[in-house]
């Protein structure tokens, strides 16, 4: 089975070098905007209502993927699908970012943690009651040689 | 731009028939199972460290879309990318579950809310300092008519 997917849009961040990246959108202040193709612009009718979004984009800076990976935070290698590495055989990648605004097609954000030019593939809202757990164990994420 | 994705394993699941499929993971007890692909399982070192992960698989039973949809616990219709209605340009559907043990490549696992047979696209490890937000606005979800 196959599945072709096709962006929706393109995420618009200060980070054109993958070394300049943030590790994740929580640890990110940047602000950035989504810019949505017209075709999918009434899809966005009441998302301006959410505090917070999920992108779904594509690791686009990938090219192939180990199956052991050392994560950013870490020194030790861990399985992969144990990390978020953008190296992956499906390069999905997900992020939450606060919305900030919304105006003709571009969705002003703030938390960016992706590459400059990277494409979108969905947006979801963030809703506590699906999205939120507390009492989480975070594995080796809790005992990394990185702050 | 055309990214193919292929499924790395296939989630289990109670629910044979979309109508019985709950409604959102964080309101199912469901228990499922979660089978990787044998080539892939090398990536599952050190997931069981986490108590919840994010499963973003395929909505195979979706053929089309509509950019305003009505939601399951809503009588209001709202944009598409403001809600987490399965029939979406890039069918991809994304849920926190609990893991409960990960054995011979079999991922146990509660809070199903997919269909049997789901194909799965990719597995994170939720990790609180990226993926937990407070103080969120949850626009039409707050006013919805359905608890």
């Amino acid at each position: 089975m196959e599945v072709m997917m096709r962006p929706i849009g393109v995420i618009h961040s200060p980070f054109s070098e993958v070394e300049q990246t943030p590790i994740q959108a929580a640890r990110s202040q940047a602000l950035g905007q989504v810019e949505i193709f017209p075709e999918f612009l009434e899809g966005l009718e009441g998302l301006e209502g959410f505090s917070h979004i999920y992108l779904l984009y594509v690791f686009h800076a990938s090219t192939s993927y180990d199956l052991r990976v050392q994560p950013f935070l870490d020194d030790h290698t861990h399985g992969l699908f144990a990390t978020r590495h953008p190296c992956r055989p499906n390069p999905i990648g997900l992020s939450v970012v606060r919305l900030l605004g919304l105006k003709h097609g571009l969705l002003e954000i703030q938390g960016v943690d992706v590459l400059d030019g990277t494409p979108l593939l969905d947006i979801k809202p963030y809703v506590p009651d699906f999205d939120l757990r507390t009492e989480v164990r975070a594995g080796w994420y809790e005992k990394r040689s990185k702050p």
